[in-house]
């Protein structure tokens, strides 16, 4: 099943995995049966998707045919700004869980630090930012903490094994790992040559969290929400440096960004919905680059976030990174 | 006392201040009385620059000379990181207000956030970063909200009439103004042309944080630590385009850092111990950059951060910005 990381709650995650982010519903149970006979293991979803349903029927059709049982799988959901009032967490998972047909996430993640006054899923689900686009979002008084400790109930109630963070930044771990029970086995975030963010790294790996890294072919999954600085820099697949190194390797531009990744260290979960694409970025752990090569890529980071709530509205009050 | 800017406390703080960092223990006395002469009434201090003693022996003769009374100056004093357990915040704001030879201060910030290992003052104080050259840190398991609560109490027994915090980023920030009883009613934070940090400072605006700079000329600050990358960058006093600027409104290249600053509705707190300089640095808010040259200055912004507890050391374990 390819190399995994081993995490602090004890489990194994895969180190290559598929996202599950954009992935239409139509094609979603297909894609992600596809992806599991292609070989992958980790599949990364969040009730944001908003197509938990149609990977879990995808999931289903495999196990049902014998390709792979669920212990061989290890798949992720995330928690939404709106459900991080302490009553709301475990409504959530199991809302989740529902959607996926599964008893327990092996990775359950809060998807974004900061909770969001509630949205009852009766009234809109998934519930987005809860943002108008006229007014601002509203904050829920939750503080992090309380947050936190419902997450580390649900592992205790066996409904993920492992939890973590998406999207948070150094001081707010930090403050985390002073009141943490379970401390977050893994954070997920942006990371790609444009946006290295070496010192979030180094905190990790000095304190055991597991990084995954999204969006690690850069501004190419941008480009669909018309960001224009997403749109003004030059894609990384035709970046001379990667298009150069790839020849080199005989390997694929992608390949090249993923294993850049993966041999320092992260998890990648990258998403195709072309089958032999998948098993090119699920092939990405086989071979290496130089360390020089590495530290070239690595030397194109420019501090430039893409993901970042505020980049998908008309505002300039709604900011939680920096 | 020149333009003040009015605190979600309800007090009104002086926009221009004097900042005691780096003040000279022989010569602080004077340096604090001199000021006070020049006009100066904002005093910024803290418990780690290890002068508090000495400066307050320079508003004690101003007091009784007559100059100034108690209720007319306004004055700052910081938490150290090893004081920020819930029970050793108010031992030692009151060594602090009993160093200065006062019963209350304006205002009292978080130096940084994130707690280590408590230091007795009667082994080392000021405690400094409580670090051996080797090893790393140590951390407390104090989490912030209890930290803050501790800052709120201060507030409650009159120890401080306003209290803040100082290097802090927006996660963080947003997390506090979830718990908080007494919001955060100021944020102190290294700013300059080459760290703008727009996007924290449109977050204080959205909260009614007040924002002093630090270190508002830049790498000057930092060359007696032999920071290579302030070595490296050309001094802002000497900028081509800051000097033109200063030039065209016979101003002093220090003052157009200042009013660069103040004009956008930041607090400063320049430090010199040259009496003329002293009047100059004041003197920076009666006149008016224009926005094309405001918007120059800021176009300078390149994220370089000096004041960084990994610059000073030999470790890249730890990071607290980012």
């Amino acid at each position: 099943m390819g190399p995994t990381i081993k995490l602090s709650s004890g489990y194994e995650m895969p180190q290559v995995g598929f996202g599950l982010w954009k992935v239409d519903n139509a094609t979603a149970a297909d894609t992600v049966y596809n992806a599991i006979k292609v070989g992958y293991r980790l599949f990364d979803g969040a009730c944001d998707y908003g197509n938990e349903k149609e990977c879990g029927e995808g999931i289903a059709r495999a196990i049902k045919e014998g390709l792979v049982t669920r212990e061989q799988l290890f798949i992720t959901s995330k928690l939404w700004p709106v459900f991080e009032d302490g009553d709301k967490v475990e409504p959530a998972i199991k809302r989740s869980l529902a959607d996926w047909g599964l008893d327990y996430f092996d990775l359950y993640l809060i998807h974004f630090p900061g909770a969001l006054k509630y949205v009852d899923p009766s009234v809109r689900y998934p519930p987005g930012w809860h943002y108008d686009g006229k007014s601002e979002t509203v904050r829920s008084k939750t503080p992090m903490h309380v947050t936190w400790a419902a997450m580390e109930s649900v592992v205790d109630k066996g409904l993920a094994r492992s939890i973590g963070i998406s999207n948070f930044q150094a001081q707010l771990i930090y403050d985390m790992l002073r009141y943490a029970r379970i401390p977050p086995a893994a954070l997920q975030i942006e990371h790609h040559p444009y946006l290295v963010q070496q010192e979030l790294l180094n905190l990790c790996k000095a304190e055991n969290i597991a990084v995954t890294a999204y969006s690690s072919f850069g501004p190419a999954s941008f480009l669909t929400f018309g960001f224009k600085h997403a749109q003004a820099l030059k894609p990384l697949m035709e970046d001379e440096l990667i298009v150069d190194i790839a020849k080199k390797h005989g390997k694929e531009p992608s390949q090249i960004l993923l294993r850049w990744a993966t041999q320092r260290g992260l998890a990648v979960i990258p998403k195709t919905s072309r089958t032999a694409v998948m098993a090119q970025n699920l092939d990405c752990t086989d071979f290496d680059l130089e360390q020089g090569e590495i530290d070239k890529i690595t030397a194109k980071d420019a501090g430039i976030r893409f993901n970042q709530p505020s980049n998908y509205f008309e505002t300039d009050k709604f900011w939680i990174f920096g």
